[in-house]
């Protein structure tokens, strides 16, 4: 894994939390992207070789909206850049790690993305994330 | 806020999850500190610029101990790298964020340390942290 790609940060709503956070990096978002298959709207701001990744719930089944009535607003998940995922998945499993999506699917920001079980991950919700190529 | 320092996360058994992340990062720790203020024991992994930090109580009444008692084994904070902690907590303090320590104190890893309350961040526990110069 090369750094943290992104950190996703469960929230109520993307309008007021955009604003929250470029007072907090004193700089504002750059994208605003819907990935309908999820449910959910994201918006990203930059900080270095990092992101933050505001998402926010687009109907009521969506993963997020059910997390924020369980847990209320806050981290999500943290997903890591993998140069190849394919290959990151199988060396996981092999070493005991659930993979929730052994196909990696499309996620924001143009990536393939595939996530861990966070019962075999001390909790945390991990996702992998590779550049598509185009 | 140059980058994400690191991400903090709550563990109830430091060894435990020592083998755990190194089999997830395929990499293991590189150090191991108690900040005995605090009540915590850390274990760090290095992924890219950035760094994940294993927090185990080592008292009852320490903040981690009281965070898996109410959330379980998690994320407990994000941390970002600033230049000059006295100058963000100024700023962000006028931009309407409560920091809860405005001297800044020692955290684990050489760093001067700072929290920002969750309850004006999202519900994340934000960390900013600076570089102690020797």
């Amino acid at each position: 894994m090369n750094k943290i790609e992104h950190i996703g940060i469960a929230v109520k709503s993307i309008e007021k939390s955009n604003t929250l956070f470029a007072s907090l990096f004193g700089e504002e978002h750059y994208k605003i992207e819907e990935v309908a298959s999820e449910g959910v709207k994201t918006s990203f701001f930059k900080t270095g070789p990092n992101k933050i990744e505001l998402l926010e719930a687009t109907k009521p089944d969506s993963p997020i909206a059910k997390f924020i009535e369980k847990k209320g607003e806050g981290i999500h998940h943290i997903a890591f850049a993998v140069d190849n995922i394919e290959s990151e998945i199988k060396r996981l499993q092999n070493e005991g790690f659930t993979v929730l999506n052994e196909v990696p699917k499309k996620g924001a920001d143009n990536k393939l993305v595939a996530f861990l079980h966070p019962k075999t991950t001390n909790g945390v919700l991990i996702e992998l994330c590779q550049d598509i190529k185009s």
